[in-house]
């Protein structure tokens, strides 16, 4: 039986020797490596932070004290070792546990995460809560790197910097987020960290409290960080925190006595730990940015699974090479991503052509508001954001650039259901929120040609103001599109993919696949004749259309990879209720509830606008 | 003739002697008092910045060079002298010019602004335009020390700290944003501004510079200022930045030289200026949280108008004395700002119970969160943001409230048209992007008592996830409140404020009290029965209401102080379209553009929703 079967809460690890811990993470990373090799996950971040996570729940009293987790990609052991080993099998899956902290899942889980930057804010708020009650409970933030540079973590800082309340804020360091880390701070963590201050601490201080332990350690390392605190953390003691480190966080003997001795000292602090991504697993410390979610691999041979060749491009390709393309053509094209170049593509423009494509890290704000700043000087940015992300920018696309009138491309990718993310990720809100935007032109290709012919318009004089172009995560419908020349979108014009005159179909985006599947079966099975329009713009709305459809029909079936309440159906039902009284408007898509983690097919048909759901509306 | 007379462009102020500056200053001083005492405006900051925009627009070759003022109450001197001094008169009213810097408005309007901390961002982007285009062209941002605290604008400084773009940030420091300034960032620059170092540059370095100007003084000033980098400006300098100062920014000498010499200094610096808020005018020396923006008052006594008595209290005036008597009684309950303590009322409860009232400076994102971690951890927060700022913290409550079902109380302030400050803060996007939001309630109330019963049912287990309630700026209704015992609002119910069969009238919010009166007007003069529901709750839509509505009426007008797409008018069609096809629904709200400043008055007509809007669509 292995250490970690004997595992069930962090209860069990407490009277284990530094020895034992140790065994128990070399356990743990195994079990985490075996599980995601079956079951992709976001392997890479918390192969590096497992020592962090025992050590914690070692060193703290949870659930009593509290672990708030950043972004939540590094958690899998700390999921592992507080009652969830058996369940992580089902990591990210239907009806799983999720891949990120969350407060129904487990007491264990106080705050739930998805999203960048968070955990400073949400700690800081139990802190307070906890002083008020006059508990003596501990908070402790966990956050990397790259999540530091997403604006409210040093928002949060600032504030807990500035009141006397007990707040442990943990800088998981791996110099790395998904792509290579960027910005300043990142420079100044990668200077602090490999100065001759941190080895001198590495080499001495940090052995002699690891040798005469607690009590008498403490005095000693108040003592001698107090001479580096000086020199290498200047940047979080201007914002009121003592800056402790840095360390090596995966020594796990280190990490426990450093945090053991910090658990009582009062007032903000912030311990400055150096982790490895994809620690104790060749392949995902050699490629870090490839193993940060590595999907499917074999664990003996690190051999990660290779898609069925000839399968449809993703739209990411297609976003990709089309801006490269597109950017090549015009010299005044730049390009814009908050930390995800690779994740959307926009790495094959950065390669060829980076003194034009801005990685600006995690920062959405800043990403969208830049951009507005290059277009205020002429040139024609294309900004990448991923649609639930894009949530964190939704005042910069009002303020910035739609009040303005800018000419910016916002290009939101993982728009609709994203799948295995789940809740946190899923891009359903932003037909909604930007339909309401003035100056907004918002599209939504039908497939990879089509993405590929709205960039390119978005390029032309017909688009003189902002645009959304908002497409899926992943595979394509197969559209051939590489090296098809381009062709110029009609702006706000939708077309017909089907004439009828039994019912009508209005679809946006590519789920009007499905809805053309539903519609040819009906016409083969039921002789439903549907009269079938793609949208293609949700703003301004084709009333060209929807006129024909108001003249020709009784009832209208909508459809998008969307919330249901505000976007393409709400549009609709606006017109039919000004122009058209007396005809019946139904819409499918996404329901009013969070929906959690599956595959999309999954979600898709539990969300009611699956292919059949689409069919069974059309022939009810 | 005076100075200021013969300045119609910034190159009339470029041949002056440093004496001439001084004077003009001066003349702008009086000329801007002079102003805004009959017609109100954010005087204080203004006051602090006339030497900051003269110098600006003297050094600099605008508008060539490029200076983008932050938020923009501080840029009326800036406005006076680049061709708008006679316009300045019509400052913030209806077809005037806007209080705020605005690219359709001038040239030297780089940027448009009016919520904090977007101008690094946006300089930043014009820089790397620029630097593209191998334009010498420089850009320069002015940015306050509260503006700073927003996590954009450390977003941005952390980006462009990693470039080697040349980008001048001014950070104009007067110790105070509009409340009095707060979090570590604040402690920290006034450490460094106070400090012997500051004081020693300040008496010795800038009066050597002074006196044997540009060459020789820079490369004296480069070196001395570099021991007071390593002393004094550690936080830039982590953040990249090359750090100078702090000068005393109401010196036009100063001011002047040292700019001269920054100008050609490459890369990413930043300007560390003190300035006086109110500066020159001794009341709004003496408090200036009141001369923010003091509204009229006569500029020989400085005696600030006082509002005639017996009017109905503001909104502002229910929410902050509510919730102090809610706090009382509830221990449980705390509170949340970011900087908008007196603007919102809660500088009320912050005087009585200022260890459970929070303002954690200029940061909507992490007020969000850290009001969830509060909720986490079993607090009741109230967490008060103006509606147009909310925008900021989007996903915040997406993310970090609604998806885990936290018990916020979400209260949106200077919801619907705001008047003088025009389209940046206008608060009439929150219907639509919050109504598509799981497990929200969002209500609004008819009048003062409603609020103070909104708030009070908020408290309750009645409700037990997040809500909303958003109401507007300024005077109530003369709903008498005061003292008036609590009564819990039944959640997602409407109320029946008038019978009537032959059109129905839905409304939310306080201009259901518009919409009586025209229903009043409308049995009156024509006769027409009117049946109106005020419905309170946009989300849960009363059902209950909608089905007597539709079955009684054929016709149906919606009002609402918001955006007419995305929140109560779509979500009357939507229910209608489904449920009872055939009626006729007309949406009366904001229109879809942006909407400059004026009175509230002037913008409710100009967007057809004032009374006799109501009663034309109600008899047409």
């Amino acid at each position: 039986m292995s250490l970690l079967e004997t595992i069930n809460g962090p209860e069990d690890i407490r009277g284990l020797s530094v020895k034992q811990l140790e065994t128990l993470c070399s356990e743990i990373r195994r079990y985490m490596i075996e599980c995601c090799a079956k079951n992709p996950g976001h392997l890479g971040a918390s192969l590096g932070a497992v020592e962090l996570a025992v050590a914690l729940h070692y060193v703290f009293d949870t659930p009593t004290d509290k672990i708030v987790w950043d972004v939540g990609h590094q958690a899998y052991a700390h999921k592992i070792i507080t009652g969830r080993r058996e369940q992580f099998r089902t990591n990210r899956t239907y009806k799983g546990i999720s891949g990120f902290p969350k407060m129904s899942e487990s007491v264990y889980d106080t705050f739930g995460t998805g999203h960048s930057s968070t955990s400073v804010s949400a700690a800081l708020g139990m802190a307070v809560a906890a002083k008020l009650a006059g508990s003596d409970e501990k908070v402790v933030a966990v956050i990397g790197d790259g999540a530091l540079t997403g604006g409210m973590a040093l928002e949060g800082l600032n504030n807990a910097g500035s009141m006397k309340t007990d707040i442990l804020v943990i800088l998981n360091d791996n110099h790395i987020s998904i792509d290579q880390g960027m910005g300043a701070l990142h420079n100044y963590l990668l200077k602090i960290s490999t100065s001759e201050t941190y080895n001198r601490i590495k080499n001495h201080i940090w052995e002699t409290i690891g040798s005469s332990r607690l009590r008498r350690g403490v005095q000693k390392f108040m003592f001698s960080t107090k001479m580096a605190i000086l020199k290498s953390g200047s940047l979080f003691e201007s914002l009121g925190f003592r800056y402790f480190g840095a360390i090596d966080g995966n020594d796990i003997g280190q990490l426990t006595t450093t945090l053991a001795s910090l658990r009582n000292i009062r007032g903000p602090k912030l311990l400055h730990v150096i982790t490895k991504k994809g620690k104790g697993y060749k392949p995902a410390e050699q490629d870090q940015t490839v193993w940060h979610a590595p999907g499917t691999f074999d664990p003996e041979t690190g051999v990660r699974s290779i898609p069925a060749a000839g399968g449809p491009a993703r739209y990411q390709d297609v976003f990709g090479e089309t801006l490269l393309e597109l950017a090549k053509a015009d010299r005044n094209i730049v390009a814009v991503t908050p930390a995800m170049a690779s994740g959307c593509g926009m790495n094959i423009m950065m390669r060829e052509i980076p003194e034009r494509t801005f990685d600006v890290g995690i920062a959405e704000q800043h990403a969208v508001t830049f951009s507005a700043g290059l277009a205020a000087a002429g040139r024609l940015p294309f900004c990448n954001i991923y649609s639930s992300f894009m949530q964190r920018a939704y005042d910069n696309v009002i303020h910035d650039v739609a009040l303005q009138g800018l000419k910016v491309v916002l290009c939101l990718d993982r728009a609709g259901l994203v799948g295995e993310d789940g809740a946190t990720h899923h891009g359903v809100f932003d037909m909604a929120a930007f339909r309401a935007i003035p100056n907004l032109v918002i599209a939504s290709p039908l497939n990879e040609l089509e993405l590929r012919n709205l960039m390119y318009t978005a390029t032309l004089p017909d688009i003189d103001g902002p645009i959304i172009i908002r497409y899926p995560r992943g595979a394509g419908e197969g559209t051939p599109w590489r090296g098809v020349g381009f062709k110029p979108v009609p702006v706000g014009k939708g077309r017909l993919l089907h004439d009828g005159k039994d019912v009508a179909l209005l679809t946006i985006g590519p789920i009007g696949n499905r809805g053309a599947e539903a519609v040819r079966k009906a016409a083969e099975e039921r002789g439903t004749q549907v009269l079938h329009y793609d949208m293609r713009f949700l703003k301004p709305l084709d009333e060209e259309i929807m006129k024909d459809v108001c003249s020709k029909v009784r009832r209208i079936i909508t459809v998008e990879d969307a919330s249901v309440t505000g976007g393409l159906h709400d549009a609709v039902c606006s017109f039919v209720s000004e122009h058209a009284p007396g005809i019946t408007v139904r819409g499918l898509g996404v329901p009013d509830r969070f929906i959690e983690q599956g595959s999309v097919k999954q979600l898709t048909h539990e969300c009611g606008f699956s292919t059949d759901d689409i069919f069974n509306a059309i022939v009810e």
